[in-house]
């Protein structure tokens, strides 16, 4: 290992672990963020040595980095640990951290967390694996500061202190009686209170939003990021409070949705692993069902053209055009659709907006479609009549590709726009109805329209 | 306006405002949090009534509400606000968000702005404004609460509770000497503290990470996601403490910075207006460019067919398969790209990375080719030839067409992958090298590679 260039950190490490250095390397890895360790932890060449590395750890950073680290080297952590060790780093975890590990984990490796966690962060652990994936309830903690109405600021102010160490936030504290949610009180609101004698009940915002445990981790998420909370209470269906999502976890929910979005909408199946992390097989996996279908629906196209081969043969210019109408098409209605798909993930828009949507993109599209065709009509009688000289590129087959163009924009935005809105009606993901999937039906549709004027203007 | 349907919050304020019913629309405002009083203006049906309500709300609840409203409301509201109104609406705000209203006002009411300020306020907007665009000197705010490492723990707190009034969050405090960052102390640090008397400097933590005024906001955004930290310290270049960035306007730079991505990636101009506050006009402009510069580049498409057009017209057969052919490639370009542009945006990638990126793609793109292939090869026989009976489409064309798709998906991937790695390492945004480019391009390709593979097999 001493060969090692010993640039980066995790190079350095490997050298200092190769010298028995122990102390050294101890001195470095506490000055760093958890993610930064375990971030280090991932750039080792030899992932034998993490256990080793994970040990010169103090414990409460070490269970930190250990939440930060991918799946296979949690779980390659916890086949070294002894029973005692994996409860020493249990018990520093929050029971949302533990969930997010358990899920990941094989169910002999499950086993023996659920065997070494205490019986309080077992029952809870239990309960939220009980909620439905992508739920409110599958993402929150029970961990979080209550308060009752009847309570002095001065006392409500002791109770954090003493209970405060376990709290996934100490900053929002909630009011509850009979576990249910009255109302909500800060830390700040606690601290700037004149006088210690003030109750909680005088002082709480009465006004609580709360999501339920079945609500959708994207909208939690939304929620927070409107509402520039630090955290949202979960109530379950009686309105009792159970949880509790921080806007830590709120903005890793966003960042996954939206990539899942983003690799949806380049027509892939979205995975949790990152890009390093996959192999050209999890590539494969993800890209060839999109791929194989949109190459077999071609086959649309295909017979359309077929069906045109006679005019074609008559006048092979039109051929020259095809590509060109194609993805003037294409790219249309992929603004279109891509635009509405990031709308309605933003909450801006819902189905009963579709008719105020399709008109405001038919007026786009006349903009647009008068503005590419005169242009168009300008470049094929300028460029490849006149300077390349081609002939066979009439006036009449200029005016032709130019109709089409602005009739296939047309056609390619009201889809683009519509088939999203559609979509999430309907209850599927509105991403899958971006590029790839409208560039196949627009395709069909563009040559439809060419063939079609082209048959009335030429022939 | 009492017609108006009142099945909305807007439609019953508006029914009341024409009852005169003042104090049932102020009961009905106190219990809406201030992004939704917000909402509830956007929707009104006459905006010029935002005013009239707007003085019914409490101060503070008035000025985080004014924050969440549209740049041309707020403009509406100032134009409309007495001297003294304007001064109390900018003494509840926060720096940075008196920035972010400065900068979209004209400048007339800009003046009025900062004539209104207090010195204090106007002396650090103006400074802030001095920043770049999207740096962190300018989203930052400067309301932080700082301590000295020579308080105690008691200390700390009385001066939080003296000063956090007025502070964006009292719940990271910096510990500065000179002004110069020498650690932070979380109020739940202060609050656990065993003992009064404990000196700031014994318990605040040292390994402070920081960012520079100059830093890019996304990178900042991304940190304070990746770290879970509420807010993440700005420093100038003498390390020099300025500012912070808070976790909920780092939210708000992820969402803006994704949906610019998202535009870009589906060849459109970023806008800031939301999609229903654009009209067809705002759209045309966003969207005309690329579609024109996609439509003339398409001349060599073009350009291409022309050239094998005796090919073409001696085996019209092969302009069927074009489309599919464009498509197929079009589309494991952008899969690349896309998945290549979304790691850089969340840092997972970097230029070191462009050889192996290529390797992993190449042994994708050979997965996929194969797959795709055989399929093809297999669906023109069976569907082509048999099944629609096209004797047109041979075994040689079916070869044609196979082999033609594998080389292709080879071609695109490569392209696809490179582009968007070699964009940042030139300093323009990945972003624009996703589907419509690489389409452009790879369309293109795929024809001179089917038109050379078929001059080999078939002349």
């Amino acid at each position: 290992m001493a060969e090692r260039s010993a640039v980066t950190i995790a190079g350095t490490l490997e050298v200092l672990l190769g010298e028995k250095k122990y102390s050294t390397i101890r001195d470095i890895l506490v000055t760093m963020n958890p993610s930064d360790v375990a971030g280090v932890f991932e750039e080792l060449e030899d992932e034998k040595v993490i256990p080793l590395l994970f040990r010169l750890l103090p414990k409460d950073q070490a269970a930190e980095a250990f939440v930060e680290m991918e799946p296979e080297h949690q779980e390659l952590l916890i086949k070294g640990f002894s029973d005692s060790e994996l409860k020493e780093v249990l018990d520093e975890l929050y029971v949302d951290d533990a969930v997010d590990i358990v899920e990941e984990m094989p169910a002999n490796v499950v086993r023996r967390i659920l065997a070494a966690a205490a019986p309080e962060m077992r029952r809870d652990i239990n309960g939220i694996l009980r909620y439905p994936e992508d739920s409110a309830g599958s993402i929150m903690t029970t961990e979080y500061v209550s308060l009752r109405p009847a309570m002095t600021v001065g006392e409500a102010i002791l109770r954090i202190r003493r209970t405060g160490v376990d709290k996934e936030t100490i900053y929002t504290c909630y009011v509850t009686k009979d576990r249910y949610l009255m109302g909500l009180v800060s830390v700040k609101d606690l601290l700037l209170a004149q006088d210690d004698e003030t109750l909680i009940s005088d002082i709480m915002e009465t006004n609580v939003i709360s999501v339920s445990t079945h609500t959708d981790q994207e909208e939690v998420a939304r929620m927070l990021s409107k509402y520039n909370f630090i955290a949202l209470p979960v109530v379950d269906n009686d309105n009792r409070m159970v949880g509790i999502v921080t806007f830590d976890d709120a903005m890793d929910v966003l960042e996954e949705e939206t990539s899942e979005d983003i690799a949806i909408m380049g027509g892939m199946t979205p995975s949790e692993k990152t890009y390093l992390h996959s192999n050209p097989f999890d590539l494969f996996k993800q890209r060839i069902p999109w791929l194989m279908l949109l190459m077999v629906s071609a086959t649309f196209t295909g017979m359309i053209i077929t069906g045109f081969e006679n005019a074609l043969a008559a006048q092979v210019v039109l051929t020259a055009f095809i590509p060109m109408l194609m993805d003037t098409g294409g790219n249309s209605g992929s603004q279109a659709s891509v635009t509405i798909i990031r709308a309605i993930s933003l909450g801006e828009l819902d189905f009963s907006d579709i008719l105020s949507v399709i008109w405001k993109e038919i007026r786009t599209a006349v903009l647009c479609g008068l503005a590419l065709s005169v242009v168009c009509f300008g470049k094929i009688m300028l460029v490849d009549r006149l300077l390349l000289g081609n002939t066979d590129v009439t006036t009449f087959v200029a005016l032709v590709v130019s109709l089409s163009i602005a009739v296939t924009v047309l056609v390619a935005k009201t889809i683009g726009c519509s088939l999203p809105m559609i979509a999430k009606k309907l209850g599927f993901d509105p991403a899958v109805m971006a590029s790839p999937f409208i560039t196949t039906i627009v395709d069909a549709l563009s040559l439809l329209v060419y063939f079609g004027i082209a048959n009335i203007v030429l022939f």
